[in-house]
C-alpha cells in the first residue's frame, strides 16, 4: 500500500483545512479535526482521516450546519440536554461533557441527551473523557438501517454501537466501544474484496438465507451480534438514542437523509456515574481485583489497552496515500 | 410429568409457609412469596416455586437474615442506596422502587445501589415495576462464576443477567431479561439429560475445547453469548453490580459463600429514566413507530409479550408434582 507519513499536527491541520474549505467555521472544524486526529493517533483509522470525505460531503450538500453553535442546558441537576443545531457532533460533545461530568459529581449520576446532531465518529472519545474525570461512562447512538432484527429479514436497526468506560486512577481507563452488528459493514466489504468467507451469523443473503459469502451479505443484510440477545440490545439502543432522548430511529434517519454519503441526523445518549458516591471510597482498589484476575488469564487483553499503547507514540502515522491525495485536493481553493 | 394444579393464591401461600417455617419473618416471606407467585403466574417457572428450596436452604444455614429490615436512603436527589441487611432481595427491592421512581421523576434520571442482599429471582419484576410507573428501567446483577471470559478458559463471570423495560402507556411494557451467558446452566443440564447437542459457542469442555456436547460443558465452563462482545458486556455487569454499587464480584461472592445451594450475597444496579423529561412529550407515540415496524415483520415477537399473555389467565397453574410434595414437606413442623 502507498502510504504517507504525517505528524499528528499535520493530520489535525489537513482535516481542519478540508473542513474549513468546505465551509465549516473555526470551532466546528477544530472539534471534528481533533476527533479525527485522536482516532489516527490511537490506531482507530476507520474513524480517522478516512471519514473526512463524508464530513465534507455533508457540508457541501448543505445537510449539516457549518456554523452550529450548540449550547448545553441543565434540564435538572442530573440531566443535560444539548440541541446540536444540525452540526457535526464533536463540538456539541466537547461543550457538553464538562456539564455532564459536574452533574454526575453532584448527583452521583447524570445523563446527556444530544439531539439534532450528525455523529460520524467512535464513541470512546465521549466515554473516555468521562473516565478521565473519574466517572463511569456509557454511550450509544443509532445510525441508518443495516441490520435485521434476529428472526426478521429486513434491515431496521443501525450498527448501533455502545461504549463503556471504567476509570482507573493512575492508569489508562478500561474502555470498550463496539457495534451491536455481528460485523462492521466495512469489514464485510473487505472480506468480499479479498475473497474471504465470514462466520455464519454475520448476515443474510438477498433471499434471507444465512451465508458465509460476504458478497451475498452485501446484497442482503447484516445481523446483530449474538443472535436474539444482541438483537434485543440493538433495539434498546434504538430506543435510548431515539425517543428516550427526543430523537428519531435509524429508519427515520435514513428516510430524512439526503443521501450525500455523510452521517444522517440522529441522537446520542450518554450516562455518567460517580462510583465514589455510589460505591464508596474503595471502588477503584476493588475493581482492580477483577482486572488482575483477567490479566492473569492467557488470551485476555483488557479492552482499550491497544489504543493507549498507540497513544504513547507521539511520532508520525502512516496514512493511505490515495486518501491523502484526495484530501489535499479538498483543501485547494476551487478553480 | 406428574403435575398439580394450584391457584395463584395457593402458590403464594405454599411459598409463604415454606419461608416462615424456615424462619423468615412475615415481611420477608411475603416479599419472596409474591415474587415467586408472579414468576409462576407469568410462565417463568424456573424463577417460581422451583427456587423455594434454595431460599429455604439459605434460611436454614443461617446465611440469610430472616428478619432483614432494609431501609432505602436518599444519597442525592438522583441516587438511592439500600443496604439489604443480608436478607433476600425482594423486600429491599419492594421498599426501594418507589423512592427510585420518585427520584427519576424529579431528576429525569436516578439509580439504585442495592448491596448486602441475596438475589435469586428474575430481574424483570424490578424493571417492569419502573415501566409501570412510566419510566425506562435497566437492571443487572452478578452471581457466582460459571462463565469464562472469551479468550480465557476459567469461570470468572456469573451468568450476569441484564434487564431493560420500556413503558408503553395503555399497553404492556416492552421488557427483556436475559443472561449474558450463551445458555443458562439449567438448559445445559436438561440437554445433557435428554441427549441433545447444544450450539458451538455455548461452552468449553474440561480441556478448554469448544464442544457441542453438553455433558462435556458441565465438566468445563459456559461461555458468554456473542463472543468477545458479549464477554465485554458480562464484564460491564461485574463492574456495575460490583464495585460501582459497593459490592463484590462473582468470584468474591463464591469465595464468601457457605455453599448451602442458595443465592450468595451480591449487589444490584438499577437505573430509572423519565423519558418525558429527557425526550419530551412525544416519546411514547414515537416509540410505537419502531414497535409497529417490528410487529409487521414475520418472525418477530416483542420481548415480554409472552409473560403478559400468561398473566391475563388468572386461573390455576400446573406445577411439578414432585416439587409440590417436597415443598409441602418443608411446611410441616419438624418432628
Amino acid at each position: 500500500m502507498n502510504t504517507v507519513e504525517l505528524s499528528l499536527d499535520d493530520i489535525f491541520q489537513l482535516a481542519f483545512n478540508c473542513l474549513t474549505q468546505a465551509g465549516a467555521n473555526y470551532a466546528n472544524a477544530e472539534a471534528v479535526a481533533d476527533t479525527v486526529m485522536r482516532a489516527e493517533r490511537d490506531g482507530s483509522v476507520s474513524h480517522g482521516l478516512f471519514r473526512i470525505p463524508g464530513y465534507v460531503a455533508t457540508l457541501k450538500s448543505g445537510k449539516v450546519n457549518p456554523n452550529a453553535d450548540p449550547q448545553p442546558e441543565q434540564v435538572t441537576p442530573a440531566m443535560v440536554r444539548c440541541h446540536g443545531q444540525n452540526g457535526h457532533a464533536p463540538l456539541a460533545l466537547a461543550r457538553s461533557v464538562e456539564m455532564l461530568a459536574q452533574s454526575a459529581k453532584t448527583c452521583g449520576i447524570a445523563a446527556l441527551s444530544l439531539t439534532h446532531s450528525h455523529h460520524f465518529a467512535a464513541l470512546w472519545p465521549e466515554t473516555e473523557a468521562l473516565a478521565e474525570r473519574g466517572l463511569v461512562g456509557f454511550a450509544c447512538v443509532s445510525y441508518t438501517p443495516m441490520v435485521a432484527p434476529t428472526g426478521g429479514g429486513e434491515a431496521l436497526f443501525g450498527t448501533n454501537p455502545i461504549s463503556f468506560a471504567w476509570p482507573r486512577p493512575g492508569e489508562t481507563p478500561l474502555v470498550f466501544d463496539m457495534a451491536t452488528a455481528a460485523m462492521a459493514m466495512g469489514e464485510v466489504q473487505i472480506a468480499a474484496r479479498d475473497g474471504h468467507q465470514v462466520p455464519i451469523g454475520t448476515g443474510l443473503g438477498p433471499n434471507g438465507e444465512l451465508t458465509s459469502d460476504p458478497r451475498e451479505i452485501l446484497k442482503g443484510v447484516l445481523l446483530p451480534f449474538g443472535g436474539h440477545k444482541g438483537s434485543a440490545i440493538s433495539m434498546m439502543v434504538e430506543l435510548m438514542a431515539g425517543p428516550m432522548v427526543g430523537e428519531g430511529f435509524s429508519f427515520e434517519a435514513a428516510e430524512n437523509d439526503n443521501g450525500d454519503g455523510g452521517p444522517p441526523q440522529g441522537g446520542e445518549f450518554i450516562l455518567a456515574i460517580d462510583p465514589k458516591i455510589m460505591g464508596g471510597d474503595n471502588w477503584a482498589v476493588h475493581a482492580d481485583k477483577l482486572f488482575n484476575k483477567l490479566e492473569a488469564m492467557d488470551g485476555i487483553r483488557l479492552p482499550g489497552q491497544r489504543r493507549h499503547k498507540f497513544r504513547q507514540d507521539t511520532g508520525t502515522r502512516k496514512v493511505n496515500g490515495e486518501l491523502i491525495t484526495e484530501l489535499r485536493a479538498l483543501t485547494a481553493i476551487a478553480p
